[in-house]
């Protein structure tokens, strides 16, 4: 694991100050849940290089879509747009997987897409 | 629906061959079933613009990945070579979705990407 | 895809009001997504002859209830009412999977189906 | 829990021949399981009047393609023949399910249909 | 199915008044709903002897949220405290399945164990 | 991450040949996979205090059975068995879960545990 790689990736991918409201809320739930999110998930697997970010992005929201946690595909849509996917290319990555993973779990991932985008 | 096109697409993808033994499969457990796929999954969804067809074929395997689902993952492996992904871009999506989707699903279908580019 | 049919079967499976608030919703969120629902999903799938609407309603609900769908639950099941099945048809449908799927999957589906036979 | 009750019900739904095989597999892997399927899931649950075998077997179906749960897929499917569904339709039952589960999931259970169906 | 036992062991694993209370929600749902639930899973599988009921606390818990479903989480989180369980523990057994069934999972698990001993 | 770590725990979990076997066959389908599984899952996540290996065990399996991730299950049957729980006790565990994640995926789990027993 890598905690300060892991911060500074989560500070670009979110913005300073969320990522830090973000950290509070997995401290809080459980102090190790935050080590192992900034460490490695952040630290190690968003750290590779091999595909540019947006791409990275795109499909861990189908996958997420796909499995329909909404609490980390509302997150991820926020990082998606700080690396560079607009919504319209959200958008794309979500229809063309609403015929495999089934049209409800792009009707859901769309309406926290737009959630998330017109609000800020 | 756009059957043509959606022929036109699939062969794209899969090589005239594979797609005309595909489509036969697909025919054979319902002729409507094939229609579909071929009509609407190849002829609407994987024809739109917006978004390259190598990126979509990412998405696409990691949601079907999360799912599970390994005949559509074994034949959307391939479709993504004959897109333009490398074994290591796939590898790579794979990596990215396994702390999401969990390492066992990301096991699986690098087990099917192994075998598709071991076979042939 | 058949647009002209869609919204035919979409009107008579919710009623026009509902009907129109409903596809409102899918344009705001993707007008091709609202496209592909009503011209495939509805224009194609659903005007399929061979099962009667109730019952494609019923296997409909089940599937959704399984993947834990609840905001196409919560429409499926607007529309299964007016396809003819009442509270106590899709009751008997989601306590015949309630083993299969487990009691939680039944238990989320069944407290939407009362919010919708109790409000209107 | 009502065995005798769940015997005949699996008679019935498999053929006697059969459901001794079956219920002698689920013994040998955990006699409980045995014991629950038989007295709670058939003499229980599938015993249930409100709706006909034939629907409830459509609902199981398309509730377990959903969840990709292959082995109890075929049973069921053995089990839908007897309940006086027939092939078409449970195919359409499926693609009716495709678009709201996936295709990928519709085309694993399509295949699994053509198996029992052409082999006995 | 055994009634009294169920109805002896809810009591036990939920204190009288909330056993009561949440055995209202489910018959209001669907009276036979709730008849499954005190009888065959409350008098009958969490009455077997073989594994203490914290450990099958845990393994309940871990099993919903790799399915999130979350309502019977939030009442499995209940039942996991008056069964033994601390807070500490079933964050660790969150922790442990975060790699295999995706961090999001462990996350909507979290936040609702953080939910429950928090509130009351 | 912590290599050493993860080796020590890992060949005591499955056996030194086993270990090494399995080790190779993830370096096969991707180095890296190898590197997060031994140095995160096995040298951070396992290696945790907190909760006893079988319990842990006991924990993962439920959480796999319930996603159906079979391959995955498998090994962790071989490792539970190693961290000390007996066949009888893996039963109890997916006994518990199956009216939560449905007794298909109970079966599924039973058959694979069958195996890893009858085998070796």
């Amino acid at each position: 694991m890598n905690r300060k790689r892991g911060l500074q990736v989560l500070d670009e991918m979110l913005g300073k100050e969320t990522a830090r409201a973000t950290r509070q809320t997995w401290t809080r739930i459980a102090p190790d849940f935050e080590k192992y999110v900034v460490g490695f998930l952040s630290g190690e697997v968003w750290a590779r290089p091999g595909l540019d970010r947006k791409i990275k992005s795109l499909c861990t929201i189908t996958a997420l879509a796909a499995l329909g946690r909404t609490r980390a595909l509302e997150l991820n849509i926020r990082m998606a747009r700080k690396n560079g996917a607009s919504r319209a290319e959200i958008t794309e990555a979500l229809l063309q997987i609403a015929p495999y993973a089934g049209f409800p779990a792009a009707w859901e991932a769309l309406a926290i897409l737009e959630q998330v985008f017109e609000t800020k």
